[in-house]
Order: structure tokens, then sequence, then C-alpha cells
């Protein structure tokens, strides 16, 4: 018999503080206990602390997600020896302030999506996180869907040309946990938390993943945007999340929208169409996008998301036809870790995905993708979206427009 | 042994009269054929005669098709004793001037979608259609797709309340047929025959499907439209439809749009996008749609014609989902006369289904729908998405914006 | 003004005669009044008379389906002159009888499916068909789903060897309309009639499917059926098909198989497994089969006839995928007749091709497939399947078993 | 500052040993690790040791999976004061010693499927687990697809009559990683390893979902088998699972079926049909399964294992159709802990509910679900499938057929 010491053999340790331990704190969590475990690492994930307001129910989500330490202030997270990368998975109000203090005190950051509730808030993370990358200081924006193998594959058909020129990148984000009228007012239906609804909520996602596919900012867009639900019951205490509290008798303002559509131009002339709502009736979490191109055409459905549609345009049109890729080769990416072929992941895994990503960026010092400037691009895409759906939805550009962050895996 | 004649028993005859016999020719004379073969009806419709300008392709497509006459001139056709009803399936820039003449001459009218190339146009020959009704003269749009059976069915569901009040609709039609940069300038292609390029061809029937299944009007909309390919083969001789015919080394303008994408608002609130393009590789006819209300969804793609989608949110939702119903029911519209359950139907079947509902129209003398009206209606949103689009996207108001008719079947 | 006669440039006519008029019937008829509309053909189908015992019906169909005369007795509808073509669409126990006497009567013909209820009496008409081919007279059996393009394109794709060796041939053929154990006795569960029950029914285009598709026969096979409802209600009086007419309160025996499972071998050893029933639930018309070789597979759903699943496996196992290829392009088999890429075909269509192909056959003198031996081969299976079950599902070979028709199209 | 220990507030621990550290081993793994994060269990499973021949590589395996101490003789590790519930995952001519043994030594075992090679063994093993449970020791069989929360929901509604009497169950489970000639022979394609091939590592799994789901063993079965590659390449060195090491030249036999093809009764007198196969090019994981009633259908395809189609036949036809349920909701098997609606679960999901449901029953000292009988039970009707496949596939009895364990969760 022989004690096995993980400290041992095994590479240095990365110590990990949460911020934030409700349904996102829970998924990354998932995250760092299992990319060491999956991924060869060279550095080992170390769940040291987490931080929240309420001192018991911190105590309690350490001990159940696995964290060493609980703590009740994030700055004392952030001054922990112990922890070199702080994970911020609070509502969007508070980002840019820890954000900025951790890149501050010499902390690698990863931070929830949206960056920020506001431009300027995510001009100032930006900012801080290249002056920080001056200090060998890695700072990425949660956006986790990009490590879906099957749009990281997605990217890399797109990139090899498989695709050709772009014509039309279409996503739609559609939910519906907001039909019911009765649902009650929690933090993502008030802007102070929010910054606003669906946009930021599932819209965010969809302008990261149409940038991130077609390898190019959006450069403007024209927007309509509703709120169907003008007034909701009142949560009777302090509730997070999606989970609704509650309700007494009483009802407030609902000040975010329920739906925004826009549609847009990419930097290439592509013509972009996006859908993010909350209103959609039997549709739980169907993100869903195509992309077409001179070449071919590829779409994806996040409810079915082992798989991707893949249509080659230079076959023959008699067998020519979108094929459906299981995702799950050892050829895809991030699949080198999992289960045979044809073995299905799930949502979760994602955050293990971007966990093995980031520790390969803070051992090797490499700019992770998305970075914060990512981040900023698609605040200023969420801007133009709420400027033009206040003026009768005329054309409004993104400006300035950047890059869009190379892959990093 | 019996002599059966068809004229002996068979109710009174209907005599058609049609003008062009290209792709919509063909897919006429079908439903013209087959409606009397499958379902009761109160007139027989007899293939009396078709127009062409060229004899010997006229000639050939009557022999073809099974018309007893050929005419080389429309307005021969119209005079004709033995047509009481002039089907016109003309490129769009002659709409108007036959059918109003066809109508003022008595005879009953169907006439291909879009109505007309202009607001103009089809407010002319909606002024003639209710003029014609005062004196029992019928006029039908041909909107064939509200006749596939599970669009129908749909919007019996959407009239009974079973998807509450309407949240949003979203349509898209794709094809793919102008991916090739070298597919030939048709008169698809060309302003003055085609009045408008994806926007007409497929945007229409989207259009004017959101509008038949809400059960009321978009009021507004904002609207982006794209020309990809600048410049096309031109074709050596006279072709038409989709038919590519041989192209020489020069090219001419294209002087539609090969995609167009709006959003808009019906008149109650909801929510509607559109898109229409005949740039996204791998798609062929793939008219989809979904609409969302508070007890509800339903979804549809042409491509799979023979299925509705449909969610029923006031099921518990352990149980809920979109069910596929097969619309090959003895219980759905049309079925009556087909086959027994499972049975798929295809893509001319609407025609007969058209022909059928316009047949009792007559025999009745009751308004058909989709009306002239319905036609306007569409055209003014047109106008309005081509006006948005030369602003800047600005959100355009329809206007006046028609109420939607009642469904005729 | 130009009158058009058919006869005049048209080919010369064929005049069919058709025996039986209910589904069947109604779905030839429409086959011939089509076939020639749409293709191209050598001879121009003149429905030239129907029969059946019922002199007021069979007046009606004739009207209804636009046959030119009636006939009360089978017999005088082979004398007749106009008659070149008998097409037998009555239950199988007539079949050998009809058919043989229109072959010896110098008559081409054309029999539903199955060929026959025993297998002697399908030898008999196999003898008949061979000794009338030599007369120059041509015999075909109605396996009208050989003729959906996308199962005529799949056959070519195993005969061009893009699937390799052949693994396993898989088909179901499920159906739901005798779930209700009040669904009447009709003739179809009636053994002296119908032969058996979904076995002859379903199980029949089953097994031809895979003998078809594979080109070589089964050779043996190991057999379980089953009776779930041994009593059904008796209907009031005479009814066909698979309409229920009034039932009254007493009971019958059904006397043939509710279901049939079985499996079996083909020539080259591929296993084959089979499966029809009429009691899958919510299962209208799924006939779904998937054939799997070396180098590639096939999957096929009915209730989706548009559509072919090829998945090649010569592929880069990263992009390798079950495409959907929508069997609607120009270069599909019997595409060339109908509409543009993405306009879906239906279940009728395969009679009109059927009609096109026989035409083709009758002009040329050429030998047509699926022929009276085919169909012999399927009565040999559908035998052996019956034997096997009666034998505790042991393995029964099919002897002899004969070589499948090559394709003719 | 507060450090969190586990162990203060938290359930008492429950020593794990696992035995064998593969595909399987890994997948245990993470089950082990991540139950108690996700559920509230009333032990906390603590990752003990882990026993593997090989000193090296279990002491790597160790430190990646996070097991405290390695082994290097499972006779070690049963012999353990911290470790109470063995777990088995080794090949399965291993498991009747290893599982006997340690249910002998007072321990609670898990033991991957098949339960064992032979009848004899499993029956020694059930024989083992009934004494052990005298004296309050759990045995169960991991049978884990059972704990996919689709069909753990799909038996609740057969279980509540949903489907009325059942009248089908049809299951195939296809792969694809033997089409290669040149995949070599590994323990998997060897009878004194494995046993058996497609047979008992799919068939296995096959048989158990269709008896679990229709709470009723199989009574008999007639079956085909075959073996279409008989020479694979040697492994050069020991490989294990399905991970292929080089190859040499030389070749040696395949001693286990590569496809195995089945029908079957169950007790109610209810048809099924299984097809197990490693030779579906393109399949990659399809366990696909269906059961029918007389009043709804169920079907599911573990390569979309979130979801769940349901056809309640009670409904009215017009609407009836299969809905597929994103089995995703607060309310369906084992989402209590997961993630919000339409946020999909993975493979490896399986291992951590059947974790939990093992902590459960050994806290409550209950019997689980699948029991060794039910193990049993499927090498009994695996047993029967090899008697009829080599006796002609004569019908063969699977005698004595056992009850189907109720679900405990």
């Amino acid at each position: 018999m022989e004690r096995v010491t993980e400290s041992g053999a095994a590479p240095p340790a990365l110590g990990i503080g949460m911020v934030g331990y409700a349904f996102m704190g829970a998924a990354h969590s998932q995250g760092w206990r299992t990319a060491g475990r999956v991924f060869d690492l060279p550095l080992r994930p170390v769940l040291a602390a987490v931080a929240g307001r309420d001192a018991d129910a911190v105590r309690a989500a350490a001990r159940r997600h696995g964290w060493a330490a609980a703590e009740t202030d994030w700055r004392a997270l952030i001054a922990r020896d112990d922890v070199q990368l702080v994970d911020i998975c609070t509502p969007g109000d508070s980002h840019a302030e820890i954000a900025i203090a951790a890149l501050e005190a010499g902390k690698h950051v990863l931070c929830e999506k949206p960056l920020a509730n506001s431009v300027a808030e995510a001009e100032a993370m930006t900012a801080a996180a290249e002056a920080a990358a001056a200090r060998g200081r890695i700072a990425m924006v949660g956006f986790n869907y990009r490590r879906v193998p099957a749009l990281a594959y997605a990217r890399g058909l797109v990139a090899e040309g498989r695709l050709g020129a772009l014509r039309h990148v279409r996503v739609t984000y559609l939910q519906d946990w907001l039909v019911d009228p009765d649902f009650p007012l929690t933090w993502r239906l008030e802007r102070e938390h929010a910054g606003s609804g669906a946009l930021g909520d599932l819209g965010a996602h969809a302008v990261d993943l149409a940038q991130y596919l077609a390898g190019e900012p959006l450069v403007g867009v024209s927007a309509l945007t509703e709120t169907f639900v003008r007034e909701r019951p009142l949560l009777a205490g302090a509730a997070a999340g999606l989970s609704a509290g509650p309700a007494g008798g009483t009802r407030g303002r609902v000040t975010v929208d329920d739906a925004a559509l826009f549609t847009g131009r990419l930097a290439s002339g592509a013509l972009a169409s996006f859908e993010a709502t909350r209103m959609a009736a039997g549709r739980k979490n169907a993100l869903r996008l195509e992309v077409n191109g001179e070449r071919g055409s590829l779409a994806f459905d996040l409810e079915r998301l082992n798989e991707l549609s893949f249509h080659d345009h230079t076959e023959p049109a008699v067998t020519a036809g979108f094929r459906r890729v299981l995702v799950t080769e050892p050829g895809h990416p991030y699949l080198e870790g999992w289960w045979p072929p044809g073995h299905a992941l799930g949502y979760e895994h994602t955050f293990a995905h971007q966990a093995r990503d980031l520790v390969h960026a803070v051992a090797t010092g490499t700019a992770p993708a998305p970075s914060f400037a990512d981040g900023l691009q698609v605040q200023r895409v969420l801007a133009a979206v709420e400027e033009s759906a206040r003026n009768a939805a005329v054309y409004t550009p993104v400006l300035p427009s950047l890059p869009v962050s190379p892959v990093s895996r």
C-alpha cells in the first residue's frame, strides 16, 4: 500500500479564490475541481477560498463545493496569499470594482460575462487588464460557450476557410422563464444590478459567439427591444439568480428588456441577425446559430451541444447536405481528456475547458481569449443596440470596433 | 360497359385561362388538373386555354400541361367565352395590367404573388378587385403556403387561442441558388421585372405568413438589405424563372437585393423578425417559422412540410415539449381528400388546395383569402422595408396597415 | 387562337384499364394522370376504363378519377380493345387470376403488392409473366417505394460501392391504426383476402426494399409473429381498405398477424432485421431503414421521404457524420420533371414514377423492375417468415432464393 | 476568514475502494468525486484507495483521479479499514472472485456490468449478495443507463400507466469502432476476458433497459450472431479497453461476436427486438429504444440523452405527436442538483447519479436497484441468446426468469 500525495509528483498549485457562489459559482467550482482530473495541466488548481456577504451561506457553499476557506469580504479574499487567481461570479454591477482591485493586487482574474454593465466600466477594466498584462497577469472573460467543443471546432472550420467568404451569421438565444407574468422581480430584472435584460444575459453570448465564429467584429447594429411584462411580484427577501423566492402581493417595475432583436453588419460586410428573449414558450436554452459562407455553412443548437451541422458546398449537389457531426472524436477540441466517441458532454464541461485554458495561459504567460478587450467589444455592441433601440432602430455604429482575439487553446 | 361522361352528372364547368407557363404555370396546371379529382367541388375546373408570347412554346406547354387551347396574346385569352377565371403566372411587372383587364372584363382572377411590383400598382389592383366584387367577381392572390395543411392548421390553433397573447413571430426563408457568383442574370435579378430580389420573392411569403398566422398586420419595420454579388453573367437569349441558360462572357448589373433582414412590430405589440436570402449555402427552400405566445408555441419548416411542431405551455413542465404533429390526419385541413395518415403531401398540393378554395369562393360568391387587399398589405410592408433600408434602418411605419383576411376554406 | 389536340403531335396512346378503385386505385389514377404531364414519355397513358363489381360505385369512381369508361366485370375490361395495360389494384386473393388472364390476353400488367397471397400463386404468375415476356408483354409488381427518389438514389450509392461490403440492413415499418381494439374487422384482417396481416401489408415493402437496396436476396429468416387483439367488431356491410364502416355489436376473429418481427441473412452474409406492426402508437407510416457497410451507411424514414441520410466512412472522423441530403436536386432520380431544389414531393409521386418507368418498359420492350420474379422472391421470404413463426422461430431458408432485378429507370 | 473543514458539519464518511482504473475507473471516479457536490447525501464518499496490478500505473491513476492511496492487489484493497465499499471496474472475468470476496469481507459492492461472464458466476454472486444483505451489506450492478434522467423518467411514465399495456419494445445499440478490419485484438474481443462481444458489452445494456422500462422480464429469445472480421492484428503489449496500442504484423482470432440480433417475448406477451453491433459505420454510441403501448409510446437516443420523445395516444389525433421533452426540469429525476432547465447533462452524470443512489441505499440499508439478481437475469437472457444462436435461432426460454427490481431512488 502506498499513500498518494497529490502535491508530490503533481504540478505546482494555483490557488483560486472565487467571489459569489450562486448558479455561476456552482458551475465554476465544478470546472475547477474537474479540469485537473481530465486534462494534463501545468498547474494544479486549488480551491483556496470563496467569498460572499452572508457568513453562514458562504460557509455552506464552501463545504458543498469544496472550497477550503470562506470569506465574507471579497477584499479579504483578494488579499489572501493562497489565492493567485480571482474568479468573479457576481452580478455585473460589481465586476469592475472587484476585477480592477484584483488585478492591481497582482492576481490573475477570470470574470463572468457580461464583462460589465457599461462601456465605461468595461473600458476601465480593459485598461487595468492591459496594465496587469505588462506585469504578467492574465485576465479572461467567461464567455464559456466558446469552449463548447462543437463551437471551438466550428471556429476552426471557419478559420481554415472551409466556409469561404461569410455572407450570413444568425443567432437566436431563446428561453422561456419569464413567460409566466408572476415570475418574481429578481436582480436579473433590475437595471441597476443586471445592466440589461435578455440583451446582456443572452444577447451578450450571442454577440460574442457571432464575432468569435466569424473572426471579426460587428461594426453596426439596428435594434428593437421590448418589455412585455412591465410589473412583477416583489421578492419577499433577498434572492439571487434564477431561483424565485416567496413573493408578496406587491409588484415592482421591471427595468430591463424581456427581448431584444437586432440586425447588423460584420467588418467584412456579412449580415448578422440576433434575437434574445426569455419569452419563447417551450425554449429552455435554445442558443441556435447558423453561419453561411460561399463555400459552406454551419449550424448549432445548444440544446444539442454535442452536435455540429456542417454543409460543404464544394461537394456535388447530389450528395451534399448538412451533416450531423458528433463532436466527440479524439481529434475534436477538448476531447482528448474525456470519453470515447459518442459519449455526450454537458453544459458544465465548458467550465472545465475554460479552467484548462486559463491555467495554460497563466503557466505560459500568454494572452488568453476571450480577453477583457473582447468583453469590451461585446459591451460596445450591446451599448449600440440599446442606443439604436432608443433611436427608432436607426443603424448605429459600434465605435471603435475592436478585433476579435485569436483562439488560445 | 358504359361510357362515362364527366359533363353528365358532373358539376358545371369553370373555364380557366392561364397566363404564363414557366415554373408557376406548371404548378398551377397541376393544381387545376388535380383539385376536382381529390375534392368534391361545386364547379368543375376546365383547363380552357393558356397564353404566352412564343407561339411554339405556348403550344408545347399547352400540350404538356393539358390546356385545350393556346393563345399568344393575353388579351385574347381574357376575351374567350370559355374562360371564366384568369390565372396570372407571369413576372410581377405585368400583374397589374392583366389582372385589372381581366376583372374589368368580368372574369375572376387568381394572381401569383407578390401581387405587384409597387404599392401603387397593388392599390389599383385592389380597387379593381373591390369594384369587381360588387359585380360578383372573385380576386385572390396566390400566397399558396397558407394552404400547406400544417400552416392552415397552425392558423387554427392561433385563432382558437391555443397560443394566448403572441410575443414573437420569426420567419426565415433561406435558399442558396445565388451562392454561385456565375449564376446568370435572369429576370428575377432585374428590378424592372421582379420589383425586388429575395425580398419580393421570399420575403413576401414570409410577411404574408407572419400576418396570416398572427391574424394581424405588421405596423412598422426596420431593415437591412444587401447585394453581395453585384454583377452576373448575362443570359445569351431569353430565359425565364430559375432555369439558367447559356451565359456569355459579359456581365450585367444585379439591380435587386440578394438578402433582406428586417424586424418589426405587429399590431398587438408582438415582435417579429424576418430574413430572406438566396445566399444561404445548403438551404434549398428553408422557410422556417416560429410563433411564441403566452400559452404555447408553434414551429414549422417548409422542407418538412407535413410536420408542425406545437408546444402547449399549459401542460406540466415535466411532460411538456414541442410535439411533432404529422399533419396528415383526416381532421386536418385539406386532408379529407388525400391519403391515410402518415402519407406525405408535397409542394404542389398547395396549388390543388388553392384551386379548391377558389372554386368554392367562385361558386358561393364569398370573398376569398388571401384577397388583393392582403396582397396590398404585404406590398406596403415590402415598400416600408425598402424605405427603411434606404434610411439607415430607421423604424418605418406601414401606412395604412390593413386588417388580415379571415381564413376562407 | 389555336386548338391544341393532344393526339396531334403527342406520342401514341397506351390504354390503361384498372381493376379496383379504393385507396390504391385512387393513387394509381393520380399516377397515370400525372406521369405524362411531368415526364417526357414515349407513349401517352390514356385512362381507358376502370372495373369494379358495384356498377354505381365504379361509375362514380370513374368520374372522380378521370377514367373514360366503367366495367363491372374485370374480364370485360381485359377484353377491351382500348386497353393495352391492366393495372390490378384489388386485394391479394384475386391478383393471380386477373394477372394471368390479362397476360394470356396479350396485355401488359401492373400488379399491386404483395404479388399474391401464396407462393404457389406467385409462381404461377411468374411463369405467366415469363411466357408473356416472350411475346413482348411486360409485367411489373407495384413496390412503389423503390421509386421514392431518396430510395432510388440510395440504391445507386450502394451499387456504386459507396457503402462497401454490407454488414447490416434494418427495416422497421410501423403504423398504429390497429391500436384501437374497436377498429373493425376489414378485409385486411382476414387471411382469406389479405393473405397475412402486417407481414404482407408492411413487411412485404420492407423485404422488397431490403433486397432492392442491398442488391441481393435474403437467404433465410427467423421470425416471431403476434396477434394482440384477437377479436374485432364486424363491419355492418361490405367495406374495403383502411376505411372503417359502421360496426355492429358482434365481433369476429382476426385471422392475421398484428405484428411480425424477423431477422435474417442476405446472400453476402450481411445481417438483416425487420419489424412490421400496426400497433405502434404514434407511428403513422414509419417505414424506417438503415444500411451499414464497411465504407458508409444510409438511413431513411418514409415520414420524411424527401431526405436521405448518408454517412461516408472514408472521410476524416472529425468532419464525418450523417448528412441530410434533400433528394430534390435535378441530378436525383425522377427529379428532372418536378420542381426546383427543396420543393418537397409526396407519397403519390411514387405512382407517377412507377407509371413513367412502366411506360418506358412497354415502349422499349425491356424487362421491368420489380418483376414478377421479384414479387415471387418477396413471397418466398414471407412464406419462410410464417413457417419460422410456426416452428418456434427456427432459422428457415428461403428456397430457392432468386436474384434481385437490376434497376430499370 | 474561516477555515472550512468538510469533516466538521459534514456527514460521516463512506470509504470507497476501486478496482481497475481504465475507462470505467475514470468515469466512476468522476461520479464519486461529484455526487456529494451536487446532491445532499447522508454519507460523504471518500476516495480511499484504488487497486491495479501495475504499481506505477495505479499510482499515476490515483493521482489523476484523486484517490488517496494505491494498491497493487485487490485483496489488500478489500482488507483496508478505510474502505467500506468496493467498486469493481475490471473486465468481466474477474468480477465474481472480487465481488464475492468483498461481500464476504463485509464490504458493500458496486460491480460494473455485465455482472459476470457466465450464468454460474452470476448465480454465485447473487447468492453472495443475498447472504450479505442479511448482514446489512449492499450489492449493486452498474447498469448506469438506468440513471440517465430521461430513462429514469421514462420508467416512471410506464409505471404510472401512461403507456397502457405494452405491445412493443425495440432497442438497438450501434457503435462503429470495429468497422476498421485493422482495429487490434483487445481484451474486449477475447471470449476468456469479455465473455462475449457486442452482446455482453452493448446487448447487456439493451436487455437491462428493456426489462427496466417494461418492468418485466424477457421470457424467451431467438437470436442470430455474427463475427464479420475473424482475425485482427495482435496488440504488441498489454492494452486494455477501447484504446488500441501499436499492433504488429501478426493476427489473432476474434473469439466473440461482432453483432447480435435477437427478438423475444416479455412476460406480458409484448414483443421485443434487439440489435447490438460495433459494425454500424457512423453510429458512435447509438443506444436507441422505443416502447409502444396501448395508450402511448416513448422513444430515446443516447446520443441525445437529455431528450425523451413521448406520444400520448389519448390525445385528439389532430394535436397528437411525439413530443420532445427536454429532461432538464427541476421535477425530473436527478435534476434537483444540477442546472436550470435546458442546460444539458452528459454521459458521466449517470455515474454521479449511481453514486448518489448507492450512498442512499447504504445509509438506509435498503436493497438497491439494479441488484445482483437483476444482473443475473440479464446474464440468463444473454446465455439464452447465445444458446439460440447456436441452435439455428430457435426460440429459447430464459429459465428461470426473475422479476425486475423496482426503482430505488
